[in-house]
């Protein structure tokens, strides 16, 4: 007895390769497919819609197939109601959950499709009845008794479609991450893409890595967060004792950043500027009283641009505003990237992927590092508006800057 | 007025993402097409078949579109006899020559489809009416009179798809290079894939730089060479050298590669080889008389296995045997390359390039490097037949050495 | 008025490049020396001795220098005792505290040397009058009331020397980071210094990165750990959940470790063995369950080999056992690191950093990557006893553990 | 019976590190010294002096610790003439002929001193004793008959002093290879030292790679050419090629530079463009027939600025100025190398490998590349003239333009 299950495709299914995975991917779990309705979309803004009609030799094969169809988009077209299972105690969701793709999501409740709030990756899915509404839940949000989404019927994704050539400020690259690119060029589409999400009332989120400040970078990102082009800064402990230490002693890890010389004791500056902040009562207090009048911590403190400071396990102090626990800092972070409508990551990995897993595929981001391995890593998380630059975000933010601004 | 062209497409076209991308750039390049024909292959190893009718507002837009459909194997419906153009003179083509690509190709002549013979890419084809044949030409290679294909009429290209899982022994690595695979799982692939090779009658072509030898991994090539496992040597005066020190002082570039000592005076072994070996009157003499007892050079002259070494504008020497003219190293390379089923490319970006550059897209290929982005630039050429292996050479050879003999 | 100090310098101080830099430094910072005594050891073994008259023209610039020739391990030689300040407030120190370096160190203390205990570098000095003892402390950990040292007065520093060749398992390897190194030959190395640490009855603590799971030597690890080899584990959450899917899915971020297949729906395993170890209540839970049935966790558990899992923000879970909060997981961290004779830090930046920042340069490390930039990064920390290794942890990590218990 | 003989040592030899070096050595080789005089230069300006009698066991024991500390700098206080050798064939040196260093050298000839002409690093020293003059030869230069300097006795080399903190344009970088340092800062003062070569009266060698061109810096460069700031360049068959498809066409391997746009049928510029320029009769002609309007082949043709472009087996075409034989083009390159007083290497490893083979450990070198391993590689010949800057050449090259000539 074959079984046998109907499917649908929308948009841009045939240049994004969507349409082709999905015909691959029945083969390859040996099933068997007949296009029951094809219609291409014969414009770039056209869309396409294809019907399948997907059957396999037993039901769980049929399942299987189901799954990874559904990953790519392709929706049930005869859909029921998402099935729900009360979490049996904190932090342990229910056997079979649901896991979230970072793609825009609908779960179907009461017969009615209801979108996914905050939409991230690996999370379970809760429904509340009341409103009613669906949100994501990471593994450790998960409350005794929340109804969670378990199986994939009921689910809708919709996975972004790759813009083609020109299609908008962050269509201009494509294919790989390499450092031979028009540096310039390049920047100047960033700045573009700036500028026009500022025009629109967008949020920009920069992620900030020690790099900038000992690059010599901190001066540049210190004016754009002043002309108000950083709504929220994410960093780690060291990106702001080195920015503070800046600030204090003119030198980061010991180096004077203009002048290039070492001064005698210059290593202990860091240590210094940990403790004469904590002495202070933390960076605020350390603004206040004057010990620190310049630099990025400076500018988001009198500017008043919230940002997030998360601690790690190789942390020196920390500094006072440190968020020290993993749990809790993520929760932070989360909610900066998910107010987010531009993100531009600067020369941190570890920070870079802790934002990165918690935004949707539909948030713009930038990536800037001098290694490739990291651009790569960061972009390769299927998102549709990522473009990511290798080049030296020492020269980068303050060539960014000066075309921002200048 | 619209102007029309009928084109089809054959083979894994849905899966590999041919079909996908040929829809996409009709559209892309403001044209329009109408699917005559779509013959799904329901199974892995059924091919499709698609016949599209191609219309453009004007004839130039008509040929553009057709040029990049030819690109991606998409083949004109009625095919004509393809354009032939005297060469003007020594070096110089015909204006519009058709440059290959490195799929397999044919023209057409005399109505008949010729293969295009020792295709690689970004060569003339000539076309020999006597025969007929039709073969690549490099531009140097290129002498006046020649009948050179211009345009694209007439020229039927053939892209190897893409295996899907487990398609053969090169079925194993998709998606990317990485450092965080499996390796000792992998070197065993590729161990299968040698003796596989060997076993069907294969030629093994090795491109080795000279950290083969400085990592300590020379002894187990030059097991692999006693084997029998390797037909041919690709390499640079470098390599050479590197392993004839280690042959005569027991040193690579000083150091001992087994004790990992220093010994006093070392870092002059190596111009000391180098002029040993010319005072014996090369390599082979060097071996002959007993200066040269081991290695993987002194096993390639007593089994008889051909190598070449090319010169560069690094070398200290040059050794005699290593040949200077780059236009001549590079045709006895073609020559290693064209006659290759396998080839093993060791941490070496110039000689694997050098040779990557004479082979078509049908030929296995290992790369192995610890650089990734070396890894990375010599994967990107199209092939389908390619795996990289980011790893230590030093490591990898000794283990592939084990795993085939042992 | 001329400012005038004696001070002296022992130890292999002429061919560890001690005395030149002395001497540099002196001139550098517009000061004048005499050589009141020189002691030339003759031999290998032999120590030896210099005395220096240093002279300033005022008495700041003679405190800088004094300065930086305390910081390269010349002492006073008329020391009086260490000035002691009371911390103002928990997490506050004196001004001007003493910051450590990572070297064995003294204070005196009425009249008496005291080995600052639990030496690493960027700390605090607290002495306890009571016993008397005297002991680092974090900026973090310094309470109230704690007798902080302040200024150098009273404090030596003993840098080790930096052995010649052949100075033991670790005389090794010198000079600079490289990937063309005899991998091999190397390795052995490491094996007979593994082999040796244990025979002594020291303890091995190894820092394991994910990439350890993902290039397959998870299981050459485990039987490390199962023979004794490692007496603590310090990783990530990360690791721990790479380790515990492939123990109860068989794969690694959803790919076979062993058959190189990317099983359907294996991308969600990450996100389900997190799950199911929460439910089993944990990583010791889930082993006594029977959930977990072999792997590197496993024999943790079963062998009762002590393991630091630390939080960070890219963290899915996390896993009941990680420490989410970054200044309880380093002092858990410390105490590993203090406890350890030689430490293996395999494929992690962040994991092999936080160790690192508590060692005292006396500890022997060995630190293995592919990428030469972490290499370098964690070996230029001012330790005598390291190496670095660039190579892929996915072989050596299998042809160390061949290589020690085969 | 004790083997005794006596060397000095000059310069600043303490905070180089050299006198520490050398006793150093001495222990390890098994001898034995006494310091007869031992003056301390006090001042950063001032010189020390130290005599050493070294004692050896045996005279093939007290040999090779003289040659270890003559190429340390430390000469026989009682010098004789070199001993001269005359070479059996060509390119066949007398056994122990003396192999070069890159600093420095006197041979002593007839009870003179004669400085080597053209030192470079791996050659023979040959003595014509009409004139008299001693000068290099490449064991391929090396003519039957040629009289050969074989030993040390006889040969006085001295190895530049490192300069201190502050010591001039090129004092302010020291201490390994990173990106971390600041960009801006350190192109200043490469253009300080640019500018300052030029006012002193010296010539200036640019050795450029490809992706100088594919990051768009190349507009740039050929500003600085047409501006005077540049001497000759060093270059291969590649760079000029995507020089002068970016001149024709407007793109780089078919990327259009300013706008980012891939031209359809783009990637066939790059062989058209060398067809083209073949046709033409190569470059000069094809820039006097108005093929070539702009760009760093242009400016070099129409500045008379002279240009050595170098074959090597990876090569489309190549042009007519190329030259493909690797020993020509090494020799025309040693012209350069031996011409320039600094030289500007502009990421490319092997042009600028086989420039640095041909420099003098004092000419001036300043070398960018984004790829760390390169920098350092190229840093590592002993050059205390050598600067190395980790960052992204297509943002490079422009700032340097700007700061040098706006």
């Amino acid at each position: 007895m074959t079984h046998t299950k109907t499917v649908e495709l929308e948009g841009h299914i045939i240049d994004s390769g969507t349409m082709g995975r999905c015909f691959g991917l029945v083969m390859d779990l040996g099933g068997e497919f007949e296009v029951e309705a094809f219609d291409v979309g014969r414009h770039k803004e056209e869309e396409s819609y294809c019907r399948l009609r997907v059957s396999a030799p037993n039901e769980e094969r049929l399942r299987s197939i189901l799954h990874e169809l559904h990953q790519n988009g392709a929706n049930l077209s005869d859909p029921v109601d998402a099935t729900l299972d009360p979490a049996p105690a904190d932090r342990v969701v229910p056997t079979g959950f649901y896991s979230t793709t970072n793609h825009p999501t609908q779960v179907r409740h009461a017969g009615e499709w209801l979108d996914v709030e905050r939409i991230e990756m690996d999370c379970a899915v809760v429904v509340d009845p009341d409103g009613p509404r669906a949100y994501t839940a990471t593994l450790n949000a998960v409350r005794a008794g929340d109804l969670v989404v378990t199986g994939e019927a009921g689910v809708r994704v919709d996975p972004p479609d790759r813009p083609r050539d020109g299609g908008g400020p962050f269509g201009f690259m494509q294919g790989g991450v390499s450092s031979e690119r028009p540096s310039r060029s390049l920047i100047e589409r960033v700045a573009e893409a700036l500028v026009e999400t500022k025009a629109e009332g967008g949020r920009i989120l920069v992620v900030a890595g020690p790099a900038v400040i000992h690059s010599g970078a901190g001066e540049a990102l210190a004016r754009l967060v002043r002309e108000g082009y950083v709504d929220a800064l994410s960093a780690g402990n060291g990106f702001a004792v080195h920015d503070l230490e800046r600030a204090i002693y003119g030198t980061s890890l010991g180096m004077n950043i203009e002048t290039l010389e070492h001064p005698r004791k210059g290593h202990k500056h860091h240590i210094y500027t940990i403790s004469e902040v904590i002495r202070a009562g933390g960076i605020e207090a350390a603004v206040e009283a004057g010990l620190v009048e310049d630099g990025v911590m400076y500018e988001c403190v009198v500017g008043d641009v919230p940002y997030v400071l998360a601690g790690s396990i190789r942390d020196d102090g920390p500094l006072p505003e440190t968020i020290t626990d993993a749990v809790e800092a993520q929760n932070a972070i989360r909610e900066q990237a998910h107010e987010a409508d531009m993100v531009l990551m600067l020369s941190t990995l570890l920070h870079s992927v802790a934002v990165g897993n918690c935004l949707p595929s539909t948030t713009k981001v930038v990536c800037v590092d001098i290694d490739p391995a990291t651009v790569t890593q960061l972009l390769d998380r299927g998102s549709s508006q990522a473009v990511g630059m290798v080049t030296d975000v020492g020269t980068f933010v303050p060539t960014l800057a000066e075309t921002v601004l200048d």
